[in-house]
Protein backbone atom coordinates (compact mmCIF):
# COMPACT_ATOMS: atom_id res chain seq x y z
CA UNK A 1 0.00 0.00 0.00
CA UNK A 2 1.53 3.57 -0.99
CA UNK A 3 1.15 5.10 2.40
CA UNK A 4 1.05 8.99 1.01
CA UNK A 5 -2.76 7.46 0.01
CA UNK A 6 -4.80 9.07 3.06
CA UNK A 7 -9.07 8.61 3.64
CA UNK A 8 -10.58 11.56 2.85
CA UNK A 9 -13.88 12.22 5.00
CA UNK A 10 -16.73 13.78 2.99
CA UNK A 11 -19.88 15.38 4.40
CA UNK A 12 -23.27 15.12 2.53
CA UNK A 13 -26.72 16.58 2.73
CA UNK A 14 -29.39 14.32 1.32
CA UNK A 15 -33.18 14.81 0.41
CA UNK A 16 -35.48 12.57 0.19
CA UNK A 17 -39.13 11.00 -0.72
CA UNK A 18 -39.39 8.37 2.02
CA UNK A 19 -42.65 6.82 0.37
CA UNK A 20 -40.87 3.79 -1.85
CA UNK A 21 -38.15 2.84 0.83
CA UNK A 22 -37.95 0.95 4.05
CA UNK A 23 -36.28 3.73 5.45
CA UNK A 24 -33.15 5.30 5.82
CA UNK A 25 -31.08 2.37 7.56
CA UNK A 26 -29.35 -0.20 5.33
CA UNK A 27 -31.31 -3.69 5.30
CA UNK A 28 -29.85 -7.12 3.07
CA UNK A 29 -33.03 -7.45 1.43
CA UNK A 30 -35.19 -4.31 1.21
CA UNK A 31 -34.64 -1.03 -0.65
CA UNK A 32 -33.32 1.50 1.59
CA UNK A 33 -31.99 5.53 1.42
CA UNK A 34 -28.53 4.12 2.77
CA UNK A 35 -28.43 1.21 0.44
CA UNK A 36 -29.18 3.01 -2.64
CA UNK A 37 -26.36 6.12 -2.10
CA UNK A 38 -23.71 2.87 -0.92
CA UNK A 39 -25.16 1.63 -4.15
CA UNK A 40 -24.37 4.54 -6.09
CA UNK A 41 -20.88 5.26 -4.12
CA UNK A 42 -19.87 1.54 -4.89
CA UNK A 43 -20.74 1.51 -8.62
CA UNK A 44 -18.47 5.29 -9.08
CA UNK A 45 -16.04 4.01 -6.95
CA UNK A 46 -15.06 1.38 -9.01
CA UNK A 47 -16.59 -1.29 -7.05
CA UNK A 48 -14.97 -0.40 -3.93
CA UNK A 49 -17.47 -0.71 -0.58
CA UNK A 50 -17.92 2.43 0.78
CA UNK A 51 -20.26 2.47 3.79
CA UNK A 52 -21.38 5.82 4.89
CA UNK A 53 -22.57 6.64 8.23
CA UNK A 54 -26.22 8.80 8.73
CA UNK A 55 -27.19 11.47 11.36
CA UNK A 56 -29.59 9.08 12.57
CA UNK A 57 -32.57 6.68 10.80
CA UNK A 58 -35.84 7.69 9.58
CA UNK A 59 -38.53 5.02 9.41
CA UNK A 60 -40.16 3.66 6.03
CA UNK A 61 -42.33 6.44 4.39
CA UNK A 62 -40.77 9.20 6.25
CA UNK A 63 -39.29 11.96 4.24
CA UNK A 64 -36.10 14.59 4.63
CA UNK A 65 -35.17 17.84 3.38
CA UNK A 66 -32.18 17.77 5.13
CA UNK A 67 -30.35 14.32 6.22
CA UNK A 68 -26.80 14.11 6.95
CA UNK A 69 -24.13 11.40 6.22
CA UNK A 70 -20.40 10.66 6.42
CA UNK A 71 -18.19 8.76 4.58
CA UNK A 72 -14.46 8.39 3.57
CA UNK A 73 -12.48 7.66 0.73
CA UNK A 74 -9.25 6.79 -0.60
CA UNK A 75 -9.02 7.74 -4.06
CA UNK A 76 -9.08 11.61 -4.57
CA UNK A 77 -12.32 12.82 -6.56
CA UNK A 78 -13.85 16.02 -7.99
CA UNK A 79 -16.21 17.09 -5.79
CA UNK A 80 -18.20 18.77 -8.19
CA UNK A 81 -18.63 16.18 -11.19
CA UNK A 82 -18.69 13.48 -8.00
CA UNK A 83 -22.06 15.15 -6.57
CA UNK A 84 -23.31 15.08 -10.39
CA UNK A 85 -22.39 11.44 -10.83
CA UNK A 86 -23.85 10.74 -7.89
CA UNK A 87 -26.80 12.22 -8.37
CA UNK A 88 -27.26 11.14 -11.89
CA UNK A 89 -27.22 6.92 -10.34
CA UNK A 90 -29.58 7.75 -7.92
CA UNK A 91 -32.88 7.59 -8.41
CA UNK A 92 -34.73 11.34 -8.08
CA UNK A 93 -35.98 10.65 -5.10
CA UNK A 94 -32.86 10.74 -3.12
CA UNK A 95 -30.87 14.01 -3.78
CA UNK A 96 -27.08 14.77 -3.29
CA UNK A 97 -27.16 18.79 -2.30
CA UNK A 98 -24.00 19.44 -1.32
CA UNK A 99 -20.78 16.96 -0.75
CA UNK A 100 -17.82 18.57 0.65
CA UNK A 101 -14.61 17.70 2.72
CA UNK A 102 -14.29 17.50 6.25
CA UNK A 103 -12.16 17.08 9.10
CA UNK A 104 -11.20 13.47 9.76
CA UNK A 105 -13.00 13.34 13.11
CA UNK A 106 -16.11 14.24 11.77
CA UNK A 107 -19.00 12.08 13.11
CA UNK A 108 -22.40 12.87 11.63
CA UNK A 109 -24.10 11.34 14.38
CA UNK A 110 -22.05 12.13 17.72
CA UNK A 111 -21.64 16.28 16.25
CA UNK A 112 -24.91 16.60 16.11
CA UNK A 113 -25.82 20.45 18.66
CA UNK A 114 -29.50 19.90 17.29
CA UNK A 115 -32.07 18.22 14.81
CA UNK A 116 -35.36 19.74 13.61
CA UNK A 117 -38.37 17.38 12.37
CA UNK A 118 -41.37 18.88 10.98
CA UNK A 119 -44.62 17.61 10.76
CA UNK A 120 -47.63 18.21 8.76
CA UNK A 121 -51.04 17.67 9.16
CA UNK A 122 -53.78 18.43 7.14
CA UNK A 123 -57.08 19.26 9.16
CA UNK A 124 -60.09 19.24 7.07
CA UNK A 125 -62.83 17.14 5.78
CA UNK A 126 -60.93 15.80 2.81
CA UNK A 127 -57.39 16.02 1.54
CA UNK A 128 -56.06 17.46 -1.18
CA UNK A 129 -55.02 14.58 -3.56
CA UNK A 130 -51.65 15.45 -4.04
CA UNK A 131 -50.85 15.98 -0.30
CA UNK A 132 -52.09 12.63 0.75
CA UNK A 133 -47.97 10.78 0.70
CA UNK A 134 -46.55 14.81 2.79
CA UNK A 135 -49.52 14.90 5.35
CA UNK A 136 -51.55 13.30 7.73
CA UNK A 137 -55.05 13.33 7.37
CA UNK A 138 -57.23 14.53 10.42
CA UNK A 139 -60.38 15.07 9.22
CA UNK A 140 -61.50 15.84 13.16
CA UNK A 141 -61.28 19.33 13.90
CA UNK A 142 -58.16 19.81 16.84
CA UNK A 143 -57.40 22.65 18.98
CA UNK A 144 -54.50 24.72 18.36
CA UNK A 145 -54.25 26.31 21.35
CA UNK A 146 -54.53 23.18 23.83
CA UNK A 147 -52.04 21.61 21.35
CA UNK A 148 -49.18 24.58 21.93
CA UNK A 149 -50.55 24.05 25.48
CA UNK A 150 -49.42 20.77 25.95
CA UNK A 151 -46.55 20.82 23.56
CA UNK A 152 -44.77 23.35 26.03
CA UNK A 153 -44.95 20.84 28.44
CA UNK A 154 -42.91 18.54 27.24
CA UNK A 155 -40.04 21.31 26.38
CA UNK A 156 -36.89 20.63 28.68
CA UNK A 157 -34.79 17.34 29.59
CA UNK A 158 -37.27 14.56 30.27
CA UNK A 159 -37.03 10.76 30.41
CA UNK A 160 -38.96 10.48 26.87
CA UNK A 161 -39.08 6.21 27.12
CA UNK A 162 -43.46 6.42 27.11
CA UNK A 163 -42.86 8.96 23.83
CA UNK A 164 -41.06 6.08 21.77
CA UNK A 165 -41.53 2.25 20.90
CA UNK A 166 -38.66 -0.28 22.24
CA UNK A 167 -36.84 3.17 24.39
CA UNK A 168 -34.31 1.21 25.50
CA UNK A 169 -33.09 -0.45 22.38
CA UNK A 170 -30.08 0.49 21.39
CA UNK A 171 -29.50 3.41 23.99
CA UNK A 172 -28.39 3.48 27.82
CA UNK A 173 -29.97 6.76 28.32
CA UNK A 174 -33.30 7.92 27.40
CA UNK A 175 -33.55 11.15 28.74
CA UNK A 176 -33.22 14.26 26.03
CA UNK A 177 -33.99 17.47 25.30
CA UNK A 178 -36.34 19.43 23.69
CA UNK A 179 -35.50 23.29 23.04
CA UNK A 180 -38.53 24.24 21.20
CA UNK A 181 -42.05 22.80 19.87
CA UNK A 182 -43.95 25.19 17.73
CA UNK A 183 -47.45 24.40 16.18
CA UNK A 184 -48.01 26.43 13.17
CA UNK A 185 -51.64 26.69 10.94
CA UNK A 186 -52.02 28.01 7.77
CA UNK A 187 -55.43 27.26 6.55
CA UNK A 188 -56.03 23.78 6.75
CA UNK A 189 -52.50 22.89 6.99
CA UNK A 190 -50.73 22.44 11.12
CA UNK A 191 -46.99 22.22 11.08
CA UNK A 192 -45.39 20.97 14.57
CA UNK A 193 -41.71 21.54 13.91
CA UNK A 194 -39.80 19.77 17.29
CA UNK A 195 -36.02 20.52 17.97
CA UNK A 196 -33.77 18.85 20.43
CA UNK A 197 -30.56 17.21 20.86
CA UNK A 198 -31.56 13.96 19.99
CA UNK A 199 -34.99 11.46 19.69
CA UNK A 200 -35.21 7.94 20.72
CA UNK A 201 -36.88 5.70 18.43
CA UNK A 202 -40.60 7.22 16.98
CA UNK A 203 -40.25 9.61 19.60
CA UNK A 204 -41.42 12.48 17.10
CA UNK A 205 -44.13 10.53 15.44
CA UNK A 206 -45.29 9.56 19.43
CA UNK A 207 -45.00 13.22 20.36
CA UNK A 208 -47.38 14.31 17.55
CA UNK A 209 -49.57 11.83 17.97
CA UNK A 210 -50.09 12.16 21.52
CA UNK A 211 -50.64 16.35 20.34
CA UNK A 212 -53.65 14.75 17.90
CA UNK A 213 -55.01 13.45 21.02
CA UNK A 214 -55.04 16.78 23.07
CA UNK A 215 -55.88 18.68 19.95
CA UNK A 216 -59.36 16.29 19.50
CA UNK A 217 -59.78 16.75 23.33
CA UNK A 218 -58.98 12.75 24.70
CA UNK A 219 -56.53 14.20 26.77
CA UNK A 220 -55.95 17.49 28.79
CA UNK A 221 -52.78 19.27 27.99
CA UNK A 222 -51.87 19.21 31.69
CA UNK A 223 -51.66 15.15 31.24
CA UNK A 224 -48.41 15.52 30.10
CA UNK A 225 -47.04 14.72 33.83
CA UNK A 226 -49.19 12.31 34.30
CA UNK A 227 -47.56 10.53 31.16
CA UNK A 228 -44.18 11.37 32.09
CA UNK A 229 -44.52 9.63 35.29
CA UNK A 230 -45.67 6.29 33.49
CA UNK A 231 -42.21 4.01 33.09
CA UNK A 232 -43.81 2.31 29.96
CA UNK A 233 -45.32 3.09 26.64
CA UNK A 234 -48.70 2.42 27.07
CA UNK A 235 -51.82 2.61 24.44
CA UNK A 236 -52.22 6.38 25.68
CA UNK A 237 -50.02 7.19 23.43
CA UNK A 238 -50.16 7.08 19.44
CA UNK A 239 -47.72 6.91 16.91
CA UNK A 240 -48.74 9.22 14.03
CA UNK A 241 -48.13 7.95 10.25
CA UNK A 242 -44.92 8.20 9.02
CA UNK A 243 -45.95 10.20 5.72
CA UNK A 244 -46.19 13.51 7.64
CA UNK A 245 -42.75 13.20 9.51
CA UNK A 246 -40.02 15.42 7.86
CA UNK A 247 -36.35 15.04 8.94
CA UNK A 248 -36.02 18.82 8.46
CA UNK A 249 -32.61 20.00 9.64
CA UNK A 250 -29.22 19.00 11.21
CA UNK A 251 -26.91 21.15 13.03
CA UNK A 252 -23.13 20.87 13.99
CA UNK B 1 -91.06 7.03 -18.63
CA UNK B 2 -92.28 8.10 -15.12
CA UNK B 3 -92.67 11.65 -15.82
CA UNK B 4 -92.24 13.04 -12.32
CA UNK B 5 -88.63 11.11 -12.65
CA UNK B 6 -86.71 14.29 -13.46
CA UNK B 7 -83.40 14.42 -13.52
CA UNK B 8 -81.51 16.69 -11.19
CA UNK B 9 -78.11 18.66 -11.72
CA UNK B 10 -74.80 17.88 -9.00
CA UNK B 11 -71.89 20.17 -8.82
CA UNK B 12 -68.62 18.44 -7.46
CA UNK B 13 -65.44 19.96 -6.32
CA UNK B 14 -62.11 17.14 -7.19
CA UNK B 15 -58.81 17.68 -6.12
CA UNK B 16 -56.19 16.06 -7.92
CA UNK B 17 -52.63 14.63 -8.63
CA UNK B 18 -52.27 14.60 -12.03
CA UNK B 19 -49.27 12.62 -11.88
CA UNK B 20 -50.45 9.10 -13.09
CA UNK B 21 -53.32 10.31 -15.20
CA UNK B 22 -53.65 11.36 -19.04
CA UNK B 23 -55.19 14.89 -18.25
CA UNK B 24 -58.25 15.57 -17.46
CA UNK B 25 -60.59 14.73 -20.68
CA UNK B 26 -61.81 11.15 -21.08
CA UNK B 27 -60.46 9.25 -24.06
CA UNK B 28 -61.22 5.77 -24.22
CA UNK B 29 -57.53 3.89 -24.51
CA UNK B 30 -56.10 6.18 -21.17
CA UNK B 31 -56.48 6.66 -17.83
CA UNK B 32 -58.06 10.35 -17.38
CA UNK B 33 -59.52 12.16 -14.36
CA UNK B 34 -62.77 12.36 -15.99
CA UNK B 35 -62.61 8.86 -17.24
CA UNK B 36 -62.42 7.74 -13.53
CA UNK B 37 -64.98 9.69 -12.03
CA UNK B 38 -67.33 8.49 -14.94
CA UNK B 39 -66.22 4.80 -13.71
CA UNK B 40 -66.93 5.58 -10.55
CA UNK B 41 -70.42 7.28 -10.90
CA UNK B 42 -71.49 4.04 -13.31
CA UNK B 43 -70.59 1.60 -11.10
CA UNK B 44 -72.33 3.45 -8.48
CA UNK B 45 -75.32 4.09 -10.52
CA UNK B 46 -76.68 0.55 -10.84
CA UNK B 47 -74.31 1.00 -14.47
CA UNK B 48 -75.65 3.48 -15.73
CA UNK B 49 -73.77 5.91 -18.05
CA UNK B 50 -73.09 9.21 -16.50
CA UNK B 51 -71.26 11.86 -18.42
CA UNK B 52 -69.63 14.94 -16.29
CA UNK B 53 -68.90 17.94 -17.98
CA UNK B 54 -65.81 19.75 -16.25
CA UNK B 55 -64.74 23.54 -16.41
CA UNK B 56 -62.11 23.12 -18.29
CA UNK B 57 -59.41 20.84 -19.19
CA UNK B 58 -56.14 19.81 -17.63
CA UNK B 59 -53.43 18.61 -19.70
CA UNK B 60 -51.34 15.65 -18.98
CA UNK B 61 -49.27 15.46 -15.16
CA UNK B 62 -51.20 19.04 -14.32
CA UNK B 63 -52.62 19.32 -10.87
CA UNK B 64 -55.52 20.43 -9.39
CA UNK B 65 -56.75 21.65 -6.18
CA UNK B 66 -60.14 22.65 -7.26
CA UNK B 67 -61.79 21.39 -10.26
CA UNK B 68 -65.37 21.66 -10.94
CA UNK B 69 -67.68 19.33 -12.85
CA UNK B 70 -71.46 19.19 -13.41
CA UNK B 71 -73.52 15.99 -14.27
CA UNK B 72 -77.25 14.92 -13.90
CA UNK B 73 -78.61 11.73 -12.58
CA UNK B 74 -82.56 10.66 -12.70
CA UNK B 75 -82.19 8.50 -9.40
CA UNK B 76 -82.74 10.47 -5.85
CA UNK B 77 -79.20 10.12 -3.66
CA UNK B 78 -77.96 10.81 -0.30
CA UNK B 79 -75.85 12.90 -1.03
CA UNK B 80 -73.28 12.42 1.92
CA UNK B 81 -73.06 8.59 1.44
CA UNK B 82 -73.10 9.01 -2.55
CA UNK B 83 -70.08 11.49 -1.83
CA UNK B 84 -68.34 9.32 0.59
CA UNK B 85 -68.84 5.80 -2.41
CA UNK B 86 -67.69 7.97 -4.93
CA UNK B 87 -64.07 8.92 -2.90
CA UNK B 88 -64.11 4.99 -1.92
CA UNK B 89 -64.21 3.69 -5.25
CA UNK B 90 -61.57 6.61 -6.48
CA UNK B 91 -58.26 5.95 -6.20
CA UNK B 92 -56.55 8.42 -3.34
CA UNK B 93 -54.93 10.72 -6.27
CA UNK B 94 -58.48 11.87 -7.42
CA UNK B 95 -60.42 13.15 -4.25
CA UNK B 96 -64.12 14.57 -4.49
CA UNK B 97 -64.58 17.48 -1.88
CA UNK B 98 -68.15 18.64 -1.92
CA UNK B 99 -71.27 17.30 -3.57
CA UNK B 100 -74.01 19.43 -3.94
CA UNK B 101 -77.49 20.21 -5.67
CA UNK B 102 -77.28 22.67 -8.25
CA UNK B 103 -80.02 24.30 -10.20
CA UNK B 104 -80.74 22.59 -13.90
CA UNK B 105 -79.02 25.24 -15.86
CA UNK B 106 -75.66 25.64 -14.02
CA UNK B 107 -73.00 25.28 -16.63
CA UNK B 108 -69.44 24.09 -15.01
CA UNK B 109 -67.63 25.64 -18.17
CA UNK B 110 -70.01 28.85 -19.42
CA UNK B 111 -71.09 30.05 -15.87
CA UNK B 112 -67.36 30.85 -14.94
CA UNK B 113 -66.76 34.44 -14.02
CA UNK B 114 -62.73 33.30 -13.07
CA UNK B 115 -59.96 30.94 -12.88
CA UNK B 116 -57.11 30.78 -11.18
CA UNK B 117 -53.47 28.46 -11.56
CA UNK B 118 -50.90 28.36 -9.56
CA UNK B 119 -47.24 27.54 -11.33
CA UNK B 120 -44.84 26.39 -8.46
CA UNK B 121 -40.95 26.64 -9.60
CA UNK B 122 -38.06 25.36 -6.81
CA UNK B 123 -35.09 28.31 -7.93
CA UNK B 124 -32.35 26.05 -6.45
CA UNK B 125 -29.58 24.32 -7.77
CA UNK B 126 -31.03 21.02 -6.98
CA UNK B 127 -34.68 20.34 -6.02
CA UNK B 128 -35.67 18.45 -2.63
CA UNK B 129 -36.64 15.00 -3.75
CA UNK B 130 -40.25 15.20 -2.34
CA UNK B 131 -40.88 18.20 -4.26
CA UNK B 132 -40.16 16.87 -7.84
CA UNK B 133 -43.46 15.96 -9.72
CA UNK B 134 -45.33 18.99 -8.45
CA UNK B 135 -42.75 22.10 -8.68
CA UNK B 136 -40.52 22.77 -11.87
CA UNK B 137 -36.98 23.23 -11.30
CA UNK B 138 -34.98 25.76 -12.43
CA UNK B 139 -31.42 25.71 -11.16
CA UNK B 140 -30.33 28.88 -12.90
CA UNK B 141 -30.63 32.45 -10.66
CA UNK B 142 -34.26 33.84 -12.18
CA UNK B 143 -34.48 37.53 -11.38
CA UNK B 144 -38.39 38.36 -9.69
CA UNK B 145 -38.38 41.79 -10.28
CA UNK B 146 -38.29 41.42 -14.26
CA UNK B 147 -40.90 38.68 -14.54
CA UNK B 148 -43.03 40.63 -12.18
CA UNK B 149 -42.25 43.90 -14.50
CA UNK B 150 -43.42 41.41 -17.72
CA UNK B 151 -46.40 39.82 -16.28
CA UNK B 152 -47.99 43.49 -15.34
CA UNK B 153 -47.62 43.85 -18.76
CA UNK B 154 -49.67 40.34 -19.89
CA UNK B 155 -52.49 41.55 -17.79
CA UNK B 156 -55.51 43.05 -19.25
CA UNK B 157 -57.50 41.47 -22.84
CA UNK B 158 -55.20 40.63 -25.32
CA UNK B 159 -55.07 38.46 -28.22
CA UNK B 160 -53.14 35.44 -26.01
CA UNK B 161 -52.88 33.24 -29.43
CA UNK B 162 -48.72 33.58 -29.04
CA UNK B 163 -49.13 32.11 -25.62
CA UNK B 164 -51.23 29.05 -26.79
CA UNK B 165 -50.66 26.12 -28.53
CA UNK B 166 -52.66 25.46 -31.84
CA UNK B 167 -54.38 28.38 -30.59
CA UNK B 168 -57.35 28.50 -33.28
CA UNK B 169 -58.20 24.31 -31.55
CA UNK B 170 -61.61 24.83 -30.68
CA UNK B 171 -62.08 28.20 -30.23
CA UNK B 172 -62.95 30.81 -32.45
CA UNK B 173 -62.06 33.79 -30.28
CA UNK B 174 -58.69 33.73 -29.22
CA UNK B 175 -59.02 36.91 -27.18
CA UNK B 176 -58.94 36.46 -23.05
CA UNK B 177 -58.94 38.95 -19.77
CA UNK B 178 -55.78 38.28 -17.12
CA UNK B 179 -56.97 40.07 -14.23
CA UNK B 180 -53.84 39.65 -12.38
CA UNK B 181 -50.50 37.96 -11.84
CA UNK B 182 -49.12 37.84 -8.98
CA UNK B 183 -45.12 36.19 -8.14
CA UNK B 184 -44.36 35.38 -4.79
CA UNK B 185 -41.07 33.72 -3.65
CA UNK B 186 -40.60 31.95 -0.11
CA UNK B 187 -36.97 31.25 0.01
CA UNK B 188 -36.45 28.90 -2.96
CA UNK B 189 -39.88 28.48 -3.83
CA UNK B 190 -41.39 30.57 -6.68
CA UNK B 191 -45.20 31.08 -6.56
CA UNK B 192 -46.66 32.52 -9.66
CA UNK B 193 -50.64 32.93 -9.43
CA UNK B 194 -52.41 33.93 -12.68
CA UNK B 195 -56.09 34.54 -12.54
CA UNK B 196 -58.24 35.24 -15.90
CA UNK B 197 -61.58 34.82 -17.78
CA UNK B 198 -60.43 31.78 -19.26
CA UNK B 199 -57.46 30.16 -21.23
CA UNK B 200 -56.65 28.94 -24.44
CA UNK B 201 -54.68 25.60 -24.95
CA UNK B 202 -51.58 25.86 -22.88
CA UNK B 203 -51.65 29.40 -22.12
CA UNK B 204 -50.87 28.95 -18.70
CA UNK B 205 -47.70 26.99 -18.90
CA UNK B 206 -46.89 29.26 -22.18
CA UNK B 207 -46.87 32.34 -20.00
CA UNK B 208 -45.02 30.83 -17.41
CA UNK B 209 -42.52 29.57 -20.00
CA UNK B 210 -42.17 33.14 -20.94
CA UNK B 211 -41.78 34.49 -17.69
CA UNK B 212 -38.87 32.28 -16.79
CA UNK B 213 -37.17 33.02 -20.13
CA UNK B 214 -37.57 36.96 -19.02
CA UNK B 215 -36.39 35.84 -15.63
CA UNK B 216 -33.11 33.95 -16.88
CA UNK B 217 -32.32 37.58 -19.13
CA UNK B 218 -33.36 35.89 -22.61
CA UNK B 219 -35.80 38.35 -23.14
CA UNK B 220 -36.68 42.12 -21.95
CA UNK B 221 -39.98 42.30 -19.86
CA UNK B 222 -40.72 44.88 -22.68
CA UNK B 223 -40.59 42.28 -24.83
CA UNK B 224 -43.84 40.99 -24.03
CA UNK B 225 -45.25 44.07 -26.51
CA UNK B 226 -43.59 42.67 -29.33
CA UNK B 227 -44.87 39.04 -28.97
CA UNK B 228 -48.33 40.08 -28.84
CA UNK B 229 -48.37 41.47 -32.06
CA UNK B 230 -46.96 38.17 -33.71
CA UNK B 231 -49.82 36.49 -34.72
CA UNK B 232 -48.56 32.82 -34.67
CA UNK B 233 -46.24 30.91 -31.71
CA UNK B 234 -42.81 30.73 -32.54
CA UNK B 235 -40.00 29.22 -30.60
CA UNK B 236 -39.82 32.44 -28.63
CA UNK B 237 -42.25 31.23 -26.19
CA UNK B 238 -41.63 28.10 -24.66
CA UNK B 239 -44.11 25.96 -22.27
CA UNK B 240 -43.30 25.43 -19.30
CA UNK B 241 -43.75 21.67 -17.83
CA UNK B 242 -47.07 20.36 -16.50
CA UNK B 243 -45.54 19.07 -13.45
CA UNK B 244 -45.35 22.51 -11.61
CA UNK B 245 -48.84 23.87 -12.86
CA UNK B 246 -51.98 23.53 -10.16
CA UNK B 247 -55.50 24.50 -11.31
CA UNK B 248 -56.19 26.40 -7.94
CA UNK B 249 -59.80 27.54 -7.96
CA UNK B 250 -63.04 28.24 -10.05
CA UNK B 251 -65.15 30.79 -9.42
CA UNK B 252 -69.03 31.02 -10.19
Amino acid sequence: MNKSIKEVRYKIRISYDGLNYSGWQFQPDKTTIQGEIEKALYKLGGNKIVKIEGSGRTDAGVHARYQVAHFDLKKPIHITSYKASLNSILNNDIRIHSLKKIKSNFHSRYDIKSKEYKYFIYNSKIIPAYLRNYSYHEHRKLNIEKMSEAAKLLVGKHDFSVFSVNPGYNVEDTTREIFKIDIKKRNSNIIISVIGNGFLYKMVRSIVGFLIDVGLGNFEPSSVKKIFIKEKRDKDVKTAPARGLFLWKVNY
